[in-house]
């Protein structure tokens, strides 16, 4: 099994080496400079270690893990442009409409979200396509219900803005380990639980969404439970699921 | 054979019927107004045409050619926003970011791509949907070198931005009638030159593109040519073509 840490780097190296299609020409600047690696790379790590828990092999898996992480980048380079969030830096340096100007980020991101199902594609069961349009079409109905700021349970925003990619991570990595529909529900139930420990933590680390609504004290307890429940997931499935109990400790207790 | 008229009946009416994914929620007036019936369906209208003469049924094509006009429609969502074309009508009314504001229009554009591609996944074959992801990334990369005015063969660039959509409704015409590989070459080539026919009477129509550049009269001489060449493709075709042919005929002499 290997360490998140390796998986880390085996993404990096896949999304460094793959191509894409030939005729972006300049285009490929902005979609590389959007997928840049100072990201966490957590979907893709998760696609990755749920693939290798439940038999599968990393390297058959990386396609699919690369999708996911590109459609989670070109997510992010559309909510940061002007007509959205309005955000000028992301991760530490300026959002890709900053440095490559609004009209080339959107065809980016377009394109991003292209190239992920092209990658998915690119399996022969069709599932991990599927699967991966669906999230992403309930990622962009969170997307929408949190700009035009419907009141409603903040909960649900959060399972189809976050939790359908993390969804889809942990979908597309059992798919991509053939494990058989009928034995995908505890993988699944795991996932959602991890999707929701994520975006509590990341609320109490940015101070809103889930804290604004609840307070620090009850979102910080969210997260506990989320956290606990995905570990007792992790021990009902019938494989070492050790790397996953570790990425599980590892989000809980994250700083940035 | 269904004449062209016909035809636009049966993707109007399965346009309006089609359901979109259920969490879409509010996006959905966005996306629908975006689709209003007021487009010329020339695309679907092709794909449909395509998969009868192949000997397919226009049922089993409707869900294909329902994808290539989302995929056209989300081009112009997002082709008209400030950031790229800034155009504030569309088809005799506001565009849809005038009438619903950038943020929603940006989401409804990207919701769009994510349920065409959704529409062509539900074939059996993956290779209508990956032939869709293919010509999306051509059309991104065409508006791509439109926008930033590399300065190159304005047919090139035609072939990118309009061209790979009307091959790709071709393609997935003559998938979704199961016409196997081999024997795609002919109906291929016809799709090809009924981009350029289609492209440079627009031109023609609007005195920009292909006609700023070569003048009205060598636009016109591409665009008899290509008509030409379109027929005379079709008389390959060992299938009843007298439908495409009609469309070649309206393509040509179209004044809107």
């Amino acid at each position: 099994m290997r360490t998140p840490d390796e998986l880390r780097e085996a993404i990096e190296a896949y999304l460094a080496g793959c191509e894409l299609a030939p005729e972006l020409g300049g285009l490929e600047d902005a979609i590389r400079y959007a997928l840049d690696p100072a990201g966490k790379r957590i979907r893709p790590i998760l696609c990755l270690a749920v693939a290798e828990s439940a038999g599968g092999s990393v390297e058959e898996a990386l396609p699919a893990a690369a999708a996911v992480e590109l459609v989670h980048t070109f997510s992010l380079v559309h909510d940061d442009l002007p007509a959205l969030d309005d955000d000028d830096e992301r991760r530490g340096r300026p959002s890709t409409h900053v440095a490559y100007g609004e009209g080339v980020a959107l065809l980016a991101g377009d394109a991003l979200l292209a190239e992920a199902l092209r990658l998915a594609l690119g399996y022969d069961d069709p599932r991990l396509a599927r699967e991966l349009a669906d999230a992403t079409l309930g990622m962009i109905a969170g997307q929408f219900r949190d700009v035009t700021g419907a009141d409603e349970d903040l909960v649900a925003l959060h399972a189809l803005k976050t939790g359908r990619l993390f969804d889809a991570a942990v979908g597309l990595g059992v798919w991509a380990a053939r494990v058989p529909d009928a034995e995908q529900a505890p993988w699944r139930a795991f996932g959602a639980d991890l999707g929701l420990l994520f975006q509590a933590v990341d609320d109490l680390l940015d101070g809103d969404g889930l804290v604004e609504r609840l307070g620090v004290e009850a979102a910080r307890g969210l997260a506990d439970e989320a956290a606990a429940r995905a570990r007792e997931r992790l021990g009902a499935v019938p494989a070492d699921t050790s790397v996953l109990l570790e990425l599980v400790d590892g989000l809980a207790v994250r700083t940035s």
